[in-house]
C-alpha cells in the first residue's frame, strides 16, 4: 500500500534525469561548441550523477532497514548507473568520457511495468519470432544471391560480391529504400519489385504475431490485476465465483491524484465506482468519507439520474470504476449482482435521503 | 431525436468549408502568383470567415434560447475559428495574414464521432503506448550512440555527433530511409540492418497495441449504441434480458437519407428492418406507412420467399438491420426470439394478405 | 450445382487473358521496339479481345435461353471490355490506341469473392477509415504548415510554399522518403522525426481498423457458407438447432478435383468428411460410390485406427471436413453429437465388415 | 518419447553448421581476397559438406534399421544438401562452383516446426491473399497506366513506357521510394501521394489477415498439442470432458533441461506443475523422485506459501504448468477441479507434513 506513492515520485524524477542527462552526453558531441557550454553540459552531468548516487545510497540504507524490498536487478542498475561513469572519469581520456554516462539508457527499465509485459510476451512467443526470423535470414541470402547474379555484370561496384548484394536486400526488404544501389536490368527489378512485397509479406507476420501475443497476454494481466483489486471489496464476497469472473472482467482500474474531482454534483453520470485503496470525501451538507470498501455513483447506473454530491478525492485513491454498458451486460447473465447493487443502493438512499 | 438532420446539415458543410478555406491558404503560399487570383483566394477565405461567423452567432443565439445543447469545447472551436482570423487580419502584415487561418484545422474535429473515440483508446492504452514510445527511444539514442562511434571517423560531416546519428537513426528506424545519410563501414551496415528490423519491429508493436484497443474499445462502443437503439423498438421489450443482448450484438444500425429504396418488391432479401426513428412508406395497393418501433421484411428470414412490397423512406430512417445468418444463430441460442418474430409475422400476413 | 464447375474453368481463363492482355498493352509503350513486334502484339490484343466477344455473345445467349443467371454487372464489365477496345480502335490515333484495352483490369473483379468481402469490409468500417483518413489529413496539413515555416528560409525552392512542403511532408508521413526534399535545420529535422512517427502510428491504426473488420467479416462469411452447406447432411439433421451452430462452427469446406485421392488406406487419418455435392468412391473389395449427404473416414476420429480404405472423387466434390481436435471438443461440450457419429458409424461397420 | 533428446542436438548444430557456410560463401564472392583466406573459406566449406554427408549416411542407415522414422521431405533436403554441391564441384568452373552450397538455405526447413504452421496458415488463407494479391497487381498496372500519361512528355527517360512507370509504382506502393524516379509535375506528386496512402492500405489488409489467420491457427495448435499432454496425467481423467477442455485451455508447456531447477525452496510461487515426461527429484529430507502423471507446487496456488523444497529436473522433462490466475478462472467455472486438487494436496500433505 504504502509503495504506491513511493513509486509515483521516483518513476517521473527517474525518467526526466535520464533524459536530461543523454540529450547531455550527446550535445556534448557536437563539434562547434563554446567551452562554457561544454563546462556547463559536464556539470549537468556531474549533478545527476550525484543525484544517482544520493539516491542509491538511500536505498542501500533503507534496504538494509528493511523499509524496501527491492528487486536485484533494479538495484544493479541503479550500481551500474553511478560505478561506470565514475570509472570512465578516473579511466578514460577527455572526449570520450562523457559518452559512458549513455549507461543511464537502463534507467527507464528499472521502473517500468511494460517492459517486464514485453519480456514476456517475447518468451511467450520466442518460437514464432524466431521463425519469421528466420524465413527474413533464408529470403535475405537468396534474395542477395539472385540480385548478385543479375546484376553483377551490370553494376560491378554494387551488386559485385554477396555481401554488397545483401546490403541492397536488406534496405529493400525492410522497405526503407536509400537508394544508393539500384538494380538496372530488367530481371533486378522485377526481382526487387518482388522483394518489396515479400517485405512487406514478412512485416505483416511479424505484427500479427505481435498482435496475438499482446492482445494475449494484456486480457491475462488485467484479469490477475483486478482479481486482486475485487478482493478488497466487501459487496463482492457474497458472490459465487462465477459472478466474480464476470465482474473482474468488467471493472476497469484506475488511480486519482489527491484533491482530484471524481464526480460532480448535477452532471449526468455513465458510472459507479469502487474504492480500493485510499479515501474520498462525499460533499454532502454533513461530509462523509468513504475507504476502502466503500462505492458510489451506483444511482447513475440505476436510475439514471444525475449525480446527488461531488466526490473528490482526499488521497492518492485508487478506484475500480464499472461503466453503463458493462452493468448491463452484468445484470443480464447474473441478476444477483444487480440485485446486491440495487438494494444495497436503496438502502443506503433510505437512510440518507440528500445523498 | 430533432437534432440527427441538423447534425447530417452542419458536419459536411463544415467540413467542405474548412476543406476550402485550407486548399486557399496553402495556395496563397505559391510564390508565382498573379495579383487578381490572390484577391480571389482572399476574398474565398473572407467568405468562409463569413459563413464562420454567422453560424456561431446563430449558434450563440439558439444557445441562449435554450434550443441547442451545445458542448462548450464545440462553441470553443466555433469561436476560435472566428477570433484568430480576425486577430491576425488586424495585426499581423501582409504576406502571413493568411496562415493563420489554419486554425480552421480544428473545425473537422467538431462534430466527429470518430475523435472521441480515438481519444478513448489512447487513454485506455495510454501505459502501452508511452511504453513502446521509450523502447523506440532507447533503441534510437543506443543506436545513435553506436552509428556514431562506428561511422565517425569514415563520414566526420554526417556521424561527427551524436544528434547527427540521431538523424540518421530515425530516419533508418522508421524505414524511411532518405539516403542522405548512409553508413559506409562494413560495422555500420551490419548495424543499420538490425536496426532496420527493429524498426519494423517496433512498428509491429505499435500496431499490435492499436489493434488491440481499437477492437475492444469499437465493440464495446457498437454495443451501447445497440443497445440504446433497441430499447426504442416495443416488440423486444417483451424478451429478458439474456436475449436483449444476443439481439444487441446482431443488430447493425444504418441510416437511410429520405426517398431512398430500402428493400424493392420481387427481390430475394436476407435481412428485416427494425425502424428506430423517422417513418417509411410500404406501397401495398394501400400504402402503409411505419414510424418507430415498427418492423419490415420479416418473411425474408423466416421463408426466403421476395420482398412482397417495395419500401421506401419518407423521412431520414435511422433503422436496425437483422441479417439472416445472425438470425439462425440467434434463432438456435434463444427460440423464444424465432417464435416472436413468426407470431407476429403470421398475425400480420393473416391481417393483411396482400402484404 | 452445376453452375460449379463452369466458374471453375471461366475465373482463371479470365485471369490468365486479361494478365496476357495488360502486359502486350505495356509492352507496345516501350519505345524502342521493332514494327513486327509491335504487330504480333497488336494482334494478341485482337485476339483476346475477339475470345472476349465470343465469351459474351455465348453469355447474352445463354442468358436469353435462361440457362445462366449472371449478375447484372457482371455482364455490365463484359460488355465494356468489349466495347471500350472497339471504339478506341475506330475513334483514337494509333499510338495510344492500344491504351483502352486497359479497361481489362476489370475483367479479374468480375468472378472474385475477394471484392465483395473487400467491399463489405470498407462498409462497415468506413465510418472508422474516414476518420482516420480525416486524421492523416489534418495531420498532412499542420505538418506541411510547420515546415513551410520552419525551411522555407533555408530551402526556399524546396519548402517555399505549402504545397511543396505538403510533398515533403506525404513522402515522409508514409515512410516513403524519396530523398529529394531534405529539411535542413535542427528543428526541421525534430520535427521530421516526429512525422516519421506520427506516420507509424497512423498506418497502425489503419491496419488494426482494417485487421478488425476482416476478422470480423471473415467469421461471418463463413459461419454463413458452413451453414447452407451443413443443411444439405441428413444425419446433422437430427441435432438441436444449438449443436447445429456448433458444427457449423468446426467444419471446414474443402473442394477436391475429380480423380484425387482424398484419404489413402494404411494412413493415420486425423479428420472425416461428409460429402455435400459430388460423388467420391470407396475402393473396397465391393467398390462402394457415396453421394451428397454420406460421410467417411469417422474411425479415425472415434478410434484412431488408419485408414481401412483408399476414398477418391469420381466427380469434383464438395466437402466438409471435421478435424480431430475439433471433434473432441465438439464431445465435450455436446455429447449427442459424439453418440450419434459413433452409432452409425458402428452400424456401418456391423453391415461391412471390411469397410 | 526418444525422439525428443535427439531433436534437441540436430536442429542447433544444423542451423549453426548451415549459417557458417552460408557465411563463407557469401565471404568467398567478394573480390579482394588473399588466396589464403580464400583457400580456408573452401576448407570450410569442403567440412561442412562432410558432416552433412555423415549425417546423411547415419540417417540413412539408422532408417534402415528402423530406428527412425523421418519424413520423406526431411531425407529429400539431406540428400540434394549433399548432392548438389559434390555435382557442382565436379561439373562448374571455379569462381561459381561455391554458389550452390546456397542449397544448405533449405536445412533450416527441416526441424523447423515454425514452416509447417505458416504453410498452414497461407493455405488457409490463400483466398484472401491472392485476392490481395490481385487487388496490389490492379492498383499497379492503374497507377503506372496513370502516371505513364501524366509524366511521359515531363521526363520521358523514367516515365516513357508503362513497364518504366510500373517500377516507380511499385517502389511507391510498397513505400520503399528509392527517390530515383519521382513525378515532377502537380498531377504526378498528387497521384503519388495518393499511390502511398494505398500501399499503406494494402499493406494494412495484408497484415490484418496474417494476424487473423495467425491468431486462429495457433490457438488450434496449442489445443491439440495440450490435448495429447494432458491424456498423460492421471489425475485428470477423473474429470468430466467439458471440465477437460478447460484445463486444457489453461495449461502452458514447458520444456525443461537436465539438471534445471524448477522451483526453489522459500520462494513464493504463482503456479503448480504436472509431470508428462521425463523425471523430477523432490530435494526433501528423504529426496523423491517424481515421474510422469505426478504433480507439485500445487501449494502455491492453495494456500499461497512459500514453495516448501526444490525441485530440479533429473532427466529432461516435459511439464505442463498452471498459472494462479488461469486456476482462479478454472475452479470459478468447475468447482470439482479445484476440489480434486485440493483433496489430492492435503492427502499428500498428511502423509509427508514437511514436503
Amino acid at each position: 500500500m504504502s509503495v504506491l506513492p513511493v513509486l509515483r515520485i521516483y518513476a517521473p524524477l527517474n525518467a526526466v534525469l535520464a533524459a536530461t542527462g543523454l540529450v547531455a552526453v550527446a550535445a556534448l558531441t557536437t563539434p562547434d561548441m563554446s567551452g562554457r557550454s561544454r563546462l556547463a553540459l559536464a556539470a549537468v552531468l556531474a549533478v545527476i550523477w550525484g543525484v544517482y548516487l544520493l539516491e542509491l545510497a538511500e536505498k542501500l540504507l533503507r534496504r538494509r532497514a528493511g523499509d524496501v524490498r527491492d528487486r536485484t536487478p533494479a538495484i544493479a542498475i541503479d550500481v551500474v548507473a553511478v560505478l561506470v561513469p565514475l570509472a570512465a572519469f578516473l579511466l578514460v581520456g577527455t572526449p570520450d568520457r562523457s559518452l559512458y554516462c549513455a549507461v543511464w539508457l537502463l534507467k527507464p527499465l528499472r521502473d517500468s511495468t511494460f517492459f517486464p509485459l514485453l519480456g514476456r510476451i517475447l518468451t511467450n512467443e520466442a518460437r514464432n519470432l524466431i521463425g519469421v526470423a528466420t524465413v527474413f535470414g533464408i529470403v535475405l541470402f537468396g534474395v542477395a544471391l539472385a540480385a548478385y547474379m543479375i546484376e553483377r555484370d551490370v553494376q560491378p561496384q554494387k551488386f559485385g560480391s554477396i555481401p554488397q548484394a545483401m546490403w541492397w536486400a536488406v534496405v529493400t526488404l525492410s522497405t526503407t529504400g536509400y537508394g544508393d544501389a539500384i538494380p538496372e536490368s530488367f530481371a533486378g527489378r522485377v526481382l526487387a519489385g518482388a522483394v518489396m512485397m515479400s517485405g512487406i509479406g514478412i512485416f505483416a507476420l511479424w505484427a500479427g504475431i505481435l498482435a496475438t501475443g499482446f492482445y494475449q497476454e494484456v486480457r491475462r494481466e488485467d484479469f490477475v490485476r483486478n482479481w486482486q483489486l475485487v478482493a478488497a471489496v466487501p459487496l463482492f464476497q457474497k458472490l459465487g465465483p462465477a459472478t466474480l469472473v464476470e465482474i473482474v472482467r468488467a471493472l476497469r482500474p484506475r488511480i486519482v491524484p489527491a484533491g482530484a474531482v471524481i464526480c460532480r454534483k448535477g452532471e449526468t453520470g455513465d458510472q459507479m465506482f469502487f474504492v480500493v485503496e485510499g479515501r474520498v470525501s462525499v460533499a454532502t451538507p454533513n461530509p462523509v468519507e468513504l475507504g476502502p470498501g466503500a462505492f458510489f455513483g451506483e444511482m447513475a447506473l440505476i436510475t439514471g439520474e444525475p449525480r446527488s454530491a461531488t466526490v473528490s478525492a482526499t488521497t492518492v485513491v485508487s478506484l475500480l470504476s464499472l461503466h453503463s454498458a458493462d452493468f448491463q451486460m452484468l445484470c443480464s447473465s447474473s441478476p444477483e449482482i444487480a440485485e446486491i447493487i440495487r438494494k444495497t443502493a436503496l438502502e443506503r438512499r433510505g437512510a440518507a435521503p440528500k445523498g
